[in-house]
């Protein structure tokens, strides 16, 4: 086999948040969740496989990657051979079309599209729901970037993980996310080991637990009517619970920064002042606001004093660029 | 009766949180508390019962008060003269020996100083429970200013609140508490208000108030072996969870600014540079840390660039400074 593909996705924001874990080993959420993919925070990855490669390799943005990361690509590519029947090494390569240094880099956009690129490449055509569950395994957060717009992760109940895949949900809502990268520098606490401590040392995870189905019932019901109050307030509130979560986790877990509360704050501001912007946030301190199209603009100057600011629109659905199996 | 008595009392901090309330109207406490009196940050009161008053009055700090503020003394001085059998008005004069402008002001040291001066002016001499009990009333935190040094607030169980007051926990250790004062101006939301709020609204307050026992036991345990470590960590733990609880009340409940995260990371990075420190914070922006004489000032030099700094003592107990009843 020599086979080679390329694929495209973009990295999704969760508007109901995904935090914790039903089973670690097979990536299986404890929530069910629902995102926004983003237009223009894309990942574009291609992978070769190589009868004469003696392991696998991954260029990151051109650069190649630290053992970490190639390990956890190497487990992931192990699934595709599994699948696939075929013991070839891989030749990697993946870039950003966004800037990693303002630690936006998504494992989201990344494992949409290593899962899209490496089963064309190993011959394989798989259904969106195969490929949402296959992208979980690599990252949550990726199965809901196989898909444009919005999608709901479904949390599944099964112990083999085959019915916890993301959905697509139809809307033309021409919403926007407005996102305001703060302090650079790498995490203080990857999401992975946030949630487990979480999970394992947080006296109100069984609370946010039980409450992430009602959120989810709220913000579906939001989009079906266009209702930006009510699918901003979901998402705000979503956001705070998975913090306080985790900042009661013992010891704390605060991905905020002092920015990031400042950003909070603005966006309370912005409220106040009659202007449509909902907060939310993710493991890491850099602010986001749910807005539309018509209020883009001054929500992203009130936050540009924080960092650097992107307005994004709703995103397409992960693609195959070229296919060469 | 004519009677006059002026008393001090120092404000407090707790270090195991009070949030929440089991009977709003007698205010009492839905978890115990534990607290450190602060030496340095006291309020001084004198009542006068005047037969010839026709209402009563206050003056803070030199000036008029508001009517809120008059309101909610004449309803504290009302128990006083139900208590006394007496119908006269009284003249308060409450002056903080701290600037209120920091936004340090305090319940807890105003109330406590109330319940003694304002007694004695009646001619009532109430033993320390009695006194706890009746400051109570006024503020719930002010019930533990009665004491010095640690005191740990009763929940209680009763309806009638009598066995809801603070009792002391004597000990010789000599911790320091550090302040940093951050933004000024008034709060977005009264602790009353927060508390009620969390109560009925946050997934996350009944896991708070279960949680409140073993944290007092383990503060309790801490301090009688005076083992800072140990404090530090539930002391940190209890103000996070409590944020974390109003938090995801819906909608949130956030006091914390910009500056006050910025306070929990420098002390998150003092501790790993070897200095014991531990936040805390109340409800509002300003930053706390738990540390030892050994280390207070490289404790306050760090936290100094988010504001106005004061190093603190454990305090006096509440005391009548003098009395003419």
């Amino acid at each position: 086999l020599n086979g080679k593909a390329t694929a495209r996705a973009n990295t999704n924001i969760a508007l109901v948040k995904y935090w914790g874990k039903r089973d670690a080993a097979l990536n299986l959420p404890a929530v069910g969740s629902l995102s926004l993919t983003l237009e223009g925070l894309s990942t574009r990855t291609s992978v070769a496989f190589d009868g004469k490669a003696a392991a696998d390799s991954l260029l990151l943005n051109g650069e190649p990657a630290d053992p970490r990361a190639l390990g956890r690509i190497a487990r992931f590519l192990d699934l595709v051979r599994a699948r696939a029947g075929i013991k070839e090494h891989a030749r990697v390569e993946s870039a950003n079309d966004f800037p990693t240094a303002a630690g936006l880099a998504s494992s989201a956009s990344a494992f949409a599209a290593l899962a899209l690129a490496a089963t064309r490449a190993a011959g394989l055509s798989l259904d969106d729901r195969e490929l949402s569950v296959l992208a979980r395994r690599g990252s949550g957060s990726a199965a809901r970037s196989i898909f444009g717009g919005f999608a709901e992760m479904q949390r599944g109940q099964r112990a083999d993980g085959e019915d916890s895949f993301a959905t697509p949900i139809a809307s033309d809502w021409d919403i926007r996310l407005v996102i305001a990268a703060t302090v650079t520098g790498p995490k203080s606490t990857l999401s992975t080991d946030g949630m487990r401590h979480t999970a394992e040392t947080s006296p109100y995870y069984d609370a946010w637990v039980r409450m992430s189905e009602a959120d989810l019932k709220t913000a579906r019901d939001a989009i079906a009517r266009h209702d930006l109050e009510a699918l901003g307030t979901v998402t705000e509130a979503s956001c705070l619970s998975m913090h306080a979560s985790a900042m009661a986790a013992r010891p704390a877990v605060v991905y905020f920064h002092g920015a990031t509360i400042e950003g909070w704050r603005i966006i309370q501001e912005l409220r106040k002042s009659g202007i449509p912007a909902w907060f939310t946030c993710d493991a890491g301190p850099h602010v986001k606001a749910l807005t539309v199209a018509k209020h883009a603009s001054e929500v992203e100057q009130a936050l540009a004093r924080l960092g650097r600011t992107w307005i994004c629109k709703p995103g397409p659905r992960a693609e195959v660029l070229e296919v060469n199996a």
